[in-house]
């Protein structure tokens, strides 16, 4: 059986849990719902860059419904959002067919219960450091860094190394 | 005596306080204090949510008043909110009549001196990992997690394991 | 020479700057500068509440000057707010004139160079844990807890047990 | 070759970056992108102020666009502010030239890749703490503070006192 490594190559989609995995798993609270705010990280942000540069499309699959993850979807560019899915499974399937993409090439990070579905039908599963125990079980790999602390760039350096892209997508930094 | 998991399945009512147990105990100030701002964890949110499949009631008790409060016992669904009770102990036996619930079915998550006379009555008195001294002393148990933190889903995943409804409640994850 | 925990009996007014002591020391921006957003400690501000509620005046002295502190100032019923003082040295003697204290009763909790010249005039001077070099060496006493996470609190429990006043205030949460 | 603290005193301008050095990387959204919310430290602050009464030039150069950095520019009475350069190193450039200063006056603080070109470039490089790690290999100091958490007072406080002016821009406190 191939490894976490060997398989990260084959994967030319990666789907992301906003809450806990984008995030801290914070979500405030001030004068209305709808404005919930959430704290993004920066250096996840441009790793989301990274894969995009690479021909990768990168998107979100979340529960939740907020302005904050349209917002942030925008500016990353994000290739797809399905928000306010509380089915995830089954809004993975739908995922699929209107992205024309396969169980096979998509990568989920995850770190709530509500992902397990998701995680056991994709190539590669990976969980958060903070994921709740179920979903650390499961994952193939389980990175170092917390939600919304790099663990979206910890996946992403790997994936764009072991894919032979590194080099070209970062290559403007080092001329 | 029974101890604390033995009387976890006598358990029908977790009554929560908001600052320093769904929150990490920070308030934020801006524009005015009606908007304060406050940060809940998601996990706890969701963990709370499978108290109330289980057919738990989970509700809030708090000194304090304020929007965020309402916003988040919205989006829970949460079975009742008691806000602004400077005395907690006159509001608790009130909840008790206004619901229909003894004390024997309450279990009662705190942080601070406040939530001393309601812990002392509780069946069950949980303290937060950052709970002040005497609350945990007073505590049946304290929370590996710090409020706002995971303290919350900590109690509920428990809870519902020792009462036998983890696996009914989680098993739509599972198929 | 009187200890710190011997000198607490005769403090008869806390004042306190307020970032980096009241909260954390960050400082959030989003559409304007006048609504700066900063987080503050619930339970900080209870042993502020316990004060007050033992005699004694507390109130805040800081260089800045915004809405959120006014917020909390109002919230904790503080007994003055000195705000906007770039000379805090200036600002402290016009407020014990106009306090009528002497600085003899005075504790002042601070993090940074500009509480230096207050720290020295003060009958204690108090610095939290994240304080810096130059604070840390002249203070009477250095907290535990970092500012906004527990250092008002630490220094409240301590000034209301050497003077005897803690059970009275604490009363309420016994009976 | 003269090491980092030998060639601090030839510093005459500290380029800053925002996201990551400024702040800890986290950038939050709630109703609208142009009102992002990041938090800024207040020693931090104070130290670039200390840094200006030396007689130093600060300012930022960031790939970014928000009211936050203007805001943040505006109070610290920054010398310069270049936002929205998704080329660091065009940018750099222009800045030499239009603040007029040669690149061997300069310091800059990055954190991620974006930043390396520039990093080269200057006099002297520093990297935060938590920087990615190839920019922490490039620096010619790497910060024990992480972005947003003190890492500017550490490397202004040093500059001060290997330029021998700490005394001159401290000395109000010690009266």
């Amino acid at each position: 059986m191939k490894s976490y490594l060997e398989r990260l190559p084959e994967i030319e989609c990666v789907i992301l849990d906003v809450d806990g995995v984008m995030t801290d798993g914070r979500v405030g609270y001030a004068a209305n719902q709808e404005d919930e705010i959430k704290f993004f990280d920066v250096k996840d942000g441009h790793a989301i860059k990274l894969l995009a540069r690479a021909g990768l499309r990168v998107g979100i699959l979340t529960g939740r419904t907020s302005r904050a993850n349209r917002i942030r979807a925008r500016e990353l560019d994000l290739a797809f959002v399905y928000e306010g899915e509380k089915n995830k499974l089954a809004a993975f399937e739908r995922l699929l067919r209107e992205q024309q993409l396969t169980a096979e090439q998509c990568l989920y990070i995850g770190d709530d219960l509500v992902d397990l579905p998701v995680m056991r039908r994709c190539r590669l599963a990976v969980a958060v450091a903070d994921a709740v125990d179920e979903v650390l079980q499961v994952a193939d790999y389980v990175t170092k860094a917390g939600g919304g602390r790099g663990a979206i760039r910890e996946v992403a350096v790997e994936l764009l190394k072991q894919r032979g892209a590194w080099k070209k997508v970062t290559g403007r930094y080092y001329e």
